[in-house]
């Protein structure tokens, strides 16, 4: 039975291939949505793609999340630094969620390098470009068949 | 003649009841609603309460409310601790504005002892779970009956 | 059978009414108390209340209460924002305290919005005046009742 | 041929007039926006406004602006002190943006001193009241025509 | 009857053209001055210019320009960031001061975006080159006129 | 006819002469206290001095000082550096109070530059050893005798 | 001849055995005070016992212990923390004192890991529980003979 | 051709299965090693695994590394927080390196969010236990495979 | 023999009586300087009194009073908060130095509650207004004739 | 059955006797050492002694004491205040572990006043010089008989 | 040819020989100016020497000497800590600079740690007294030679 | 009689030539070292290099210095940045130390411009390149002649 997990791209995100191309790489969001999707089914994973610019849409979306979905790649983008709220929502959601940021935010700016979010996240991969998605959908299906191998002893 | 008073919970407070009960208690938001409603009719007071995860939304209610509710219970959730926006707004409202949390502030993480929209409100009522509302209530209805009494003068 | 309350006050509190009455009030402290003596006689409640200007008594008289008392109202005055002794005194306790302060602290001088006591108290209770004693007073009856229920079943 | 100036107000802006009179003057929104039309009209230049609560909703709109129009006066209020989101849209956007405040950030309470959106924004106005704007939409008349007058050669 | 403005410029602006030019421009400050005075002829106002690289003699002039000058633009350089004494003149100073940056100060090393001076300033323009002191005048004459309508009433 | 001023001491004052005494000095507590009962005499002033090693006491006194004396001297000692409610007793405090210290608090520990205490003083006189009470007494004479002829007039 | 030590406990020490036991051990302070003596008594030292929670108190006592007594361990219990009184006193005390603490300062919360008191202590015994006390006492025998030999020669 | 891939454990990694479990988790260092080298084997990747609590070891291991080996997997332990060193030695390092942690250092004390090597690094995974060593095998394989095919045009 | 006493007055200082007269008093620079030469002439002292916005001037000065003067009272103004070269020669400065400050610097804005000359002076008193350089002169008057008291012997 | 402790001594530790006599004493570490293995002798414990200057060392050697020894004296010197790798050690190691320093911490520069490996250790004793050793040795001998009446029961 | 190198020495240097002689040295700015001109003859270059107290006159010169120098020796005193607007000329400067401190910045008190000058000069030499001068003497010989090398290629 | 001059290299100075040359210079570590020998050979110094990434190994270097050499250069690398063992080490050996960094600290990374070892040395070359370390040498000798002057008399 396919798992479904969903995709949540922060503010800005939606700018990718337009923004700061030498640190942001010159890939579009559509892309790298559009090869989760696929690596996806290859990992008997049904992935859904979602983009905001609004805290609040991104929390919303979350709690959402909380029943309808099985685990969640998160990209808060700059929310990572400042959303106490958005952390929080994280605290409440069993669901394993893995937090992915394009850039290295221990390489760029000293307030980047305070991530909020990723405090209340499973996991963090960083600085791997698009293919940090990747990684983080194969590290969300591995838990998930753990979790499943478990639940049946 | 009834007066009005608004509630207002921000960030996170509809999964009261799911999020982390140890902390936060099992009673759920509208449990909470339904009895401050049922308290405003025992002190005179039309009670409309309010949930919402975005700080715009936030905002916006409050400032509906200058013109339309007499006193307000406000819980702005994690956005105490960063959403100098609303604290703004909280500067400009005039009628009386109570600030209540579930949860000790003091007595929790040192980043959550700070609050930016408490700084704006006329008091503070923190650490006594969902009564704390109730209090807030009698202490709104204290002084609106306060101010009649002195505009009557 | 009537619940033993006391009411505690810290340094400064003797001088309601003459302090920047602007901000405290005209009030004085000895007004206060009687009103919290009636109304803990409406509430079924035994009030005694005590003012010191030495943190030593105050920590003396909080030992004390821990046995002699049921709950307490305690208003540390500005040892809220010094005295981790106190803190830790209220650490031990295991009857309810709730933290009572005449001023919002969080809208005052940045060194009064921390105090190192409340950390340590059941809830807080601040900016409503004098009436935040009696809502203080109303919240321990709450939980004593709650208790009582609970230790009866 | 005329360029198109978006200004865009964040949150509170909406108040102006009902707000601190003291210290952001009696004039409302509407009669800046108004003066600027004008005044823009008379530079060539087709002046839009906009104000929201909501900074979800201010980064939707200097997105669109990216393509949409030519210069944008920008007044992100208090999330001027927050939004490291907002900062980043500015970051991408290629047209010249230039921010306003109407009060001086500078005099004002030490937190509000940092504006991290501005760090991102071509110049900064601030403390001139509602002239700020009319100086910023002159600022980037001048920045327009020069670039006009480059782009020929 | 024409008014006086004084232009005071501060360390190191002497060097204009041959200071950091991808920063600071190429235009000297003779060019810019020069444009100043014609800028002020044509809004009837008599503008006078200083430079100095000694904190002493920028205090000294400006408390001249207290009796003799009717308005100031004053762009304090390095000073900005460490002149406690600067500012403190700046505060007895009546006649209105608008402070001038060529560059963002925002945009650059932390410790540039704090100006001691500009807090006892009326307004800040910066970020917008040798054109931020026309905006400056321009801002002083309406200051002026302003005042001088509101004291034939 | 006399004015009383009180002389409060804080803190370990009470070992001088076995304290430090290349800090300070080689005199005892007593041989000042005379020299000021002396110097008052001379002056027309009752001088009274009292020594503890108790905050409490310290604020208990000073409390009755409103009321009992014209004017006084306070030597917080340590307190100086950690006792917001003593300050906060200053703050209600009416007469004249004027700091003193033996060593100057500046050349010493960083711990020691702050004075909460003397934030609420009406002046403080640091570093000049036995003599600084002296001074201070001067300081309160010219005081209360400004004042007297303020309140003939 | 038998030397004399006191043994001095700051406040909220007379609460041991009550107070969070995990952490402070299930022995009160009687039990601790008995064994002290009677070790003393084995290494030929006069013990006397002494437990407060007034600074003020503590204080007094050490003032009197410089003549009266020949060493002095000391837990000044949160004191530690907060008192630069009780460590100026200790600057001033000539005989050897040794600070104790029953937990590991350095094991728990940030701010109890400074000892303001042990700066000015000769040496600090932590993390041992009761045990710390008996050390504490073999190292002021110790450091007593090795100062009558000194002494001898 | 097999690429090289060294694996390089910093501090206390030997004692993996031994450590602090609930955190770390109960698998040995030697089982991680080992399913590294057969998922090397998989992807055409020679891995070899070493360990040392020696942070020289690993600056003179990781400048052989720039030499001998394509890419590197680097745990540093708690090196990460303190080691200039060997973020500098990472600056010199021309090959691909992952930096990993089996926890998730942002959740952890605050100390631990801060990684000084990672800053240094290309990209970063933390919090996946073991199972982030193999996501971070696959990234480098990804990264050699695009570096060969971009270096074939 | 007559003793030369300099006063020495910094930045703004001159504009005594039109400066913030709340703050600082109405009284002229001039009516302090003539009332303190009278005094001095009264104590047998030699008053020379210099104002000068220039920190250059005033250490200048002040290297010169070394061997021209026998005592200084110098009120740095806001170079007491910045001039880490004042206080330098200070340092080498071997005749008596009173710092004097009109108001209460403990009692004004927290930057300036620092005082990096007041370090290197042997004394300060602030907070009295212009008869805090009186009190100052009369410090000197004592420190001298215990000087010369001392070197007859 | 003989106990086996070992006491490891971090960096400089062989240096006793040559470094600052005043503040470390003239005892050299041979002398100190030779102590502990006759008072072992006489407490029934084997005592082995070791000395690195290597941080990897004391690891190494830490992690082999785990299960080679029965309890632990450590002076981790200067890598108390830099080296949280070797607290990470400390964290699992079973084994009771006494630190000990020659000089009072708390009594030196402010950064020798954080230890981050006493965090991790069981007790501290510090300023005692090499009688600290002693006492920790006794405190390791109450310990382990402690533990083994425990393990009998 | 020979090349000319100024010497600018700042603040109190002119003190040097009566300025703390244990820290400073007891030579005279004379005679360390006299060998630094010997030692210019001896290498072809011509050295003229300066002394300010003025920040104001530094920078002037420094400005003179862009275009009348080959290069620079600077101690600018104590304004190293604090002038931003002399380190801005530095940065605008093209010949070489090396800044030359008599003593040990590291090694005294921490606000003397950081040069905000020294950032912006080519090398800094400090703590090795006068001769520090002379080495920079021979730094600046270097590095114009191997300039004029370069420059003939 | 030829002195012996010990050059210490730290972590990562065997990269040089390798390591961002833009920084650091395209110069190898032996091609300095080689130069030190021939100039020490000009100036009767017999010089050893040695270079090492490890803290501890340079510790016992400069241990074993202390008897075998007259002077020492150190360039400490990144360790200057958080090694106090080092620069413990640094405050035992009796024999003068410079330390020589190739880049100019002040100018780069703000952690980058403290240096806890150069606290400890006698005197600090930094920016300089390699010429920095001849320069060290020329410093050794004059110290080790002044030294040999003054031994004689």
């Amino acid at each position: 039975m396919a798992r479904d997990i969903w995709v949540l791209h922060g503010p800005n995100l939606g700018l990718l291939g337009r923004r700061e191309p030498a640190l942001y790489g010159r890939e579009t969001l559509a892309t790298i949505d559009k090869r989760l999707v696929e690596l996806g089914e290859a990992l008997g994973l049904r992935v859904s793609t979602f983009q905001t610019n609004h805290e609040g849409a991104l929390i919303d979306r979350l709690i959402v999340a909380m029943d309808a979905a099985d685990g969640c790649l998160l990209n808060p983008g700059a929310l990572s630094h400042t959303s106490v709220a958005l952390a929080d929502t994280l605290r409440v959601v069993t669901i394993p969620v893995v937090e992915v940021h394009l850039t290295n935010l221990y390489a760029r700016e000293p307030n980047r390098a305070v991530s909020i979010t990723a405090a209340a996240a499973r996991g963090v991969i960083m600085g791997l470009g698009g293919a940090g998605y990747e990684l983080g959908l194969h590290a969300l299906a591995s838990l998930l068949s753990a979790r499943r191998r478990n639940s049946k002893r």
